[in-house]
């Protein structure tokens, strides 16, 4: 029941989409981590509505006001605090959601779990404005990141049915990264755009939603992070990135293509390079046996179209406890994709913060 | 660096391929759950190798010792220990793989991690034998899942290019998944044995392994159980099937399919069935905003070949810091796939008798 | 590292003496507890400085602003935050301490753990205003266990060489708790006031301060709660009280006086009243093994004296690493005593309502 | 519910009285600590039993077996596990104590916890015996700390109305902390152990039993590891100590003492040593603001005299609920403080080793 990330560098989200405020606490960052604030501004941007055709057109400020664990724009150590207002509180009328849940959304399960007590408006604590203390988070510790000379960024990898071009998963470096997170739509190949932005305005011309797929890289985390079972990187890369709204599956390197590979085949070859251990291929994402081996951390994440549509829809009246229509009013992102991506960069860097909190061995 | 399972039903495993024994302790399973042996022993059975061709010819005998937490054959609540003496032990010389790790094993990661002081005879800690007492737990926490109307299981879904008749996420029934247990090659479509068998056997001529995929299902499982953003169903399933070796992609319902969806399509209308709210279809897997909406859970996983392979393979030699080859010797498992499904379902299990241990709402 | 308590209910705690406010989150409370804001305003006050003569003369106004977590004054389930505004930030001058750790306070301690980093204008993260918003937390858990017919209270067991009357161990009821609660001096014994008042005007005459005990009753908790070993009550109710700063010692029932008892003696005989399994002492401060056996919790604890005084002080100068001595200049509390008892009362009620979180047996 | 400590570096207890084996799982040490087994033994030998004259006259073997984590005697860093085998197993007739629930004992509020589950035989997890395997944990983990130039120790503090000499909190040294330990009575002041003796021995002729006080000091723990509020090295302690059963009571530095203390006396003046910020005197007991400040910690700790005593008792019968009367049969510590010692040292190796694991600063 929890909303919380991280087991070392703990990252606590609060609020609902039209509460007063949301939030973040992080307790603890590292000491001494002097914040780029215009760096962290910038990553606001990426996730926030109304900057892309892609987007619902709702405006949001997202003006992160830090409430502690600052002294002079540099983090003390103890618990950071950030909140962004709410500029537009419940405004609109929820009254028919609370009785006809939308298919597809939290809302009938969360009615149950929270026994009809939970804020439906907006979508409450479950709505994906709530991604955005993470990315304030995820902005502060990718700047920590930098300084142990780890990137995390990542690319659209898929809208509908049309593919960007795959990360280089042995080669990719973070010059690379850095360079897609400043396209307004981030591709790995910037000469795809308009394809895949056509998949998204083909789904907003008929009041559809359409999904998608995010591939996310790591580089310059060294050999030996993580751990056997159920502590290792894949464990707790997954649990952060299926704690963004709508992702529901992730691969690590070859990932499902596994499933139809044989060994001789899909082994990474070993190879001393420059004095280091590197692989000749990196089909196992840079982690084996849990444990990150040296090459760049590499997985995708499915983005299931937002479930929000403007269309006719079947659902119940819990109060009839009978079947009948919905139409969702108002504006909706006909494609979560792009805005995700930010928000799952910020889970990695949260993750891989943790990671590097184990002390060295003895 | 834990291999703990769990938060509240907390499952801590341990041992070594090669050492004395390999073992788990629950601390702490519900008071009053009477152990049906019998039904343990088969579990152990459909995980142990030996008993098909598709596995290792090693033979383990796999006799679960209590040494804690039971009364006449009832769990007292005070921790449940159980342990499997390993029969062989060392008898190999393991100095080769030593300063030779073997290609996408755990064996360079792991020697970073742990200084070098790691056991690799056998694979140590990072051997698939250590899944043996995560089957003895999550035979008992089925056993428990059963009294609630819970039932856990699952099929290969897929071997190399071969693919099984998927489960119907909406109408699969406790009846079917009990009755895939007792097959020796579990499959939901038991006239596809000799195709998925053949992909084992042609890779195994070879010296090679093939991958595969494995579907698991939880039927019974009310809605309300889970929560937001990072303890949800996913998330805590994720973590837990990504500590099964091999693993690497899980996917809930649609799960990558929704990359190339729409929300028209992929929403899953509700209706009221029999004076209870269900979906019609079941793309989101029984899962909406982390919490369950009273539909099967439904998740997929990808299985990578194992990497040890008898064919020559390109590695490093660590102590002369320079390439070298190495040809892995012993019998190997052609294909982890059917060994693992025990082993996925017994993690799944273990996540969902801990979603259970929720404190019903206020 | 963690400003954390509590293991189901989690509260974290942020803020700094001199930031621009304090807060906690709250992930989560059980959804449905209506709020009742007067009694929390009280609770606060009780806490609040400049209301009583043993209190420093700052004043603060300690108004909560909930930004999440609530509908209507409901709590909805989803994590609740509440914060309070510093009025008064970073005004003196801090440049001396920085240099000059005050003896027996955080400050080297701190200047050690966090490289300097740290904001130590007024305490920063370490002041006792930090427990402000746990008051908030504990008040609003302090409600919800009344539903359950469960109340937190204590009084002031002693301050220098003057003790008030003890509880009765036995017969402590809920309405002489909450009586006691409404005193401006928390006696037991009300004739006492002016005894205990002046040991605390000696004190602040000199310039000094002055330590002394609370004393703490959990009625009407039912057997069963809580557990052997680790996750005892006694181990989680200390691991919170010493969380709030100045406490040093804390003991359950007979405590220390069990050092010089035997056991024919201190053994709490049972018997059947009323139908009910009770003790006829309660020397066990209602904690048997770990666990709740009916009885009232009964604990005291040691505060120590605020190390800030006005008489000077020998300690050192960290830059130029020699002797020197040192004056603490603004207002002081002569005791903390009164003002922590709402602040140990508060992390009590976190305590407990984490206790009951449990589910129920098998 | 949990019989686990430690949040890094996790001990796991499990096993009872009676049962196949006790024993834990450390998940996990750090790796390459080598073991010696002789040092293991002695640790050993200073909790077992029919050793001294206060002691029980069962004869326990305590013959630690190693299942899991070790390679040639040195830790690998993967889980490690050490049983130890129960020689008497549920010779006696428990029937009676399941019904007449012996004062101050676990058993009542332990039948309501596990809903009359629980196995009770001579104490069941309860028992004292499951110190045993948390002196394995302890003792490997004060060879760890040795390394890094930490000592444990402690002594008996008082047993009934009689004191040894306290330890001196500032130069309290590691030599003086083995040294007792080699005393088969380790009292601080050993010209006073026949007065000491005598408090046992009287309450032992009377079928009585006595309490006493324990005192621990660690030396050569750095200032700067801990931290604020929750996760303080005096909650992580406390947590710690009150796993060991019969403790009732904790205290550090001055503790109890600081009640009728004036800050002008209790604070602790610092000073420049060598080139070293130490303190005059240690009222803090080596921590302040929850943090190690370079002094030696020091604590102390209240042992209830043990519940099971040869003289009737007042207690109930659960069937009939009815007042009913019992004398507890067999053999009995008449002190339990002697063998407590060791344990409690054990549970604060852990919680220091623990402490250790927070990486150095940014």
């Amino acid at each position: 029941m929890a909303s919380f990330l991280g087991d070392k560098i703990k990252v606590s989200v609060f609020g609902e989409s039209h509460g007063p405020a949301i939030g973040m606490v992080m307790d603890s960052p590292p000491a001494g981590i002097k914040i780029d604030f215009e760096a962290l501004r910038q990553e606001l941007d990426r996730r926030a509505p109304g900057n892309d055709p892609t987007a619902t057109k709702r405006k949001e400020a997202d003006i992160p006001e830090f409430l502690s664990g600052l002294k002079d724009g540099v983090t003390t150590g103890a618990p950071l605090t950030a909140i962004i207002k709410n500029t537009s509180q419940r405004s609109k009328d929820y009254s028919e959601l609370e009785v006809k849940p939308r298919p597809s959304h939290a809302d009938y399960a969360a009615a149950v779990h929270y026994g009809g007590f939970n804020d439906i408006s907006g979508g409450g604590h479950f709505s994906g404005r709530l991604t955005a203390p993470l990315v304030i988070a995820g902005a502060i510790l990718k700047q920590y990141l930098k300084t142990k000379g780890i990137t995390v960024g990542g690319h659209i990898f898929q809208i509908g049915s049309v593919e960007d071009k795959p990360l280089d998963p042995v080669n990719v470096s973070a010059e690379q990264l850095d360079e897609i997170k400043t396209r307004s739509f981030p591709l790995n190949d910037a000469s795809l755009e308009e394809k895949l932005r056509n998949e998204v305005a083909l789904a907003a011309k008929r009041g559809d939603s359409v999904g998608g797929i995010i591939e996310i890289a790591v580089t310059g985390v060294k050999a030996g992070f993580g751990g056997p079972m159920f502590d290792g990187v894949e464990n707790i890369i997954s649990r952060a990135v299926f704690g963004i709204p709508a992702v529901k599956g992730i691969e690590f390197g070859l990932g499902f293509g596994f499933g139809s590979a044989v060994g001789s085949e899909a082994n990474d070859p070993m190879t001393v390079n420059n004095g280091k251990v590197v692989c000749k291929t990196n089909n196992c994402g840079g982690i084996t046996g849990g444990i990150t081996n040296s090459m760049p951390i590499i997985f995708r994440c499915a983005i299931k179209p937002t479930p929000s549509i403007s269309m006719m829809q079947e659902t119940v009246n819990l109060e009839k406890m009978a079947n009948t229509t919905l139409e969702i009013k108002g504006r909706h992102d006909p494609c979560i994709v792009p805005r995700a991506l930010p928000a799952i960069e910020a889970v990695t860097a949260i993750a891989v913060a943790n990671l590097l909190q184990e002390v060295s061995l003895f």
